[in-house]
């Protein structure tokens, strides 16, 4: 009988060229896993994953599945891959889910957090997990743009340049929403923020150009005035610098109650 | 004329074999800060830190010195230095001190913290910066022992076996003092701990062994009540595991006020 097998797992994406499965060579989330699991299932197996992070984007829940018709336990897909698994790849928890489950098409919704830190010299342990963006920040103009940011709006501006895939965006070009988006300080770090947004999905660096965008504007290098002809010129050029991976986690991925 | 530069730095030390200059082709803090260093200067130097740590280990604030007689600004020291250096190295700072000042050997105290993580699965983020020591910790039995610790003891048995250099010692044997030790949960990361300890100075691999030995005790793994025997020992064997590297952080070296 055909088991869904649904995966929690966190990563330090540092080491890896994204989730997806690239060339022969490459490291990737998704190759490392369905190596690991075609060695512990002795079939060959598609891992899919609610979000396909990019090179360097670490994720702190990540939801994945697969199929498979072996009868191992559970602890099998939990403490048995970890064993198989480098230590920057751990797998949270494994439980059998319904036949219909999709780990991204069933997803309602998703929360991206951005963690950046302004001070000149960064400190070398926080390198890997923040990006270094130097510069007073005041969180007041990014807070207000980020509140003007909740909706549904078309967020080409935001997107990578040349990254438009409307097949794959199933119609809906480059209209997303995003219910709920803060700016905090990090409580342990000096200087250091977090910029959570919670969408119902994003587009190719969406979160990085929204990061790098809001980051200038609570610099005071960019008007917190713009952001609505930001929005409206549906140009990436129009937005702001791109934020460096390494400062990007995926937090959570939300689906509805059974 | 020359001048004694005196510099704050931090580091990562997961690349590095350690402090102290090896063969060569080994990567080091030292070799790395004399080689950057003897570029910016044009002239063969030596770099003194306050303490040798061990690979893996980190720093948060170590202090160093050398000496040159070029007239650069500090400011070569500090932010020139960084542009020459991998980022898992940072000078927090530099500056002119008097010529009779050594990092090592003017200190009078410094302070090591050993941060451990006791839940089963590692977060990825994490696993660089703090020792996986699973197994449920409670810090009462562990805080006790650390109270004991406090005070002017012979520390063979928390000392790395074979590792004893009578003349490097100044002749004091393994007898070093304790001015304070602590053991609290660290406030953001639940399971996540810190032992503190201040000391006028530190046996190779002390505050490891001394860290492991305390966490088994904080596990039910051993008694609290054995610590008067470990010390009595002066065996290496009598004492618990050594803790890994990567949980070890130079957080602090004190000096007299001038």
């Amino acid at each position: 009988m055909e088991r869904v097998i649904r995966l929690l797992l966190a990563y330090d994406g540092t080491a890896y060229c994204g989730w997806q499965r690239q060339r022969q060579g490459e490291a990737t989330i998704q190759a490392a896993l369905e190596t690991a699991l075609q060695r512990i299932c002795g079939h060959p197996l598609t891992v899919h994953g609610a979000g396909r992070t990019d090179a360097g984007v670490h994720a702190l829940a990540m939801v994945a599945h697969f199929r498979t018709h072996v009868p191992h336990p559970l602890t099998a897909f939990s403490k048995g891959l970890n064993s198989l698994l480098a230590p920057d790849i751990r797998i949270l928890g494994a439980q059998e889910t319904n036949a219909d489950f999709h780990s991204r098409f069933s997803a309602c919704a998703k929360i991206y957090r951005y963690d950046f830190y302004t001070e000149e010299v960064m400190p070398p342990g926080l390198r890997l997990y923040m990006g270094h963006l130097p510069g007073a920040f005041n969180p007041q103009p990014a807070r207000q743009v980020l509140a003007q940011l909740v909706g549904t709006h078309d967020f080409s501006s935001f997107e990578r340049a040349g990254s438009r895939n409307l097949q794959a965006t199933g119609g809906r070009g480059a209209v997303r929403t995003l219910m709920q988006t803060s700016c905090e300080p990090i409580p342990y770090i000096q200087n250091g923020w977090s910029i959570r947004l919670q969408g119902d999905g994003f587009l190719r660096q969406m979160v990085r150009i929204i990061a790098g965008t809001v980051i200038e504007i609570g610099q005071g290098k960019r008007p917190a005035t713009g952001i609505t002809d930001i929005l409206a010129a549906r140009d990436r050029k129009a937005a702001g610098l791109t934020a460096p991976a390494c400062g990007l986690f995926l937090e959570q991925v939300i689906y509805p109650p059974e």
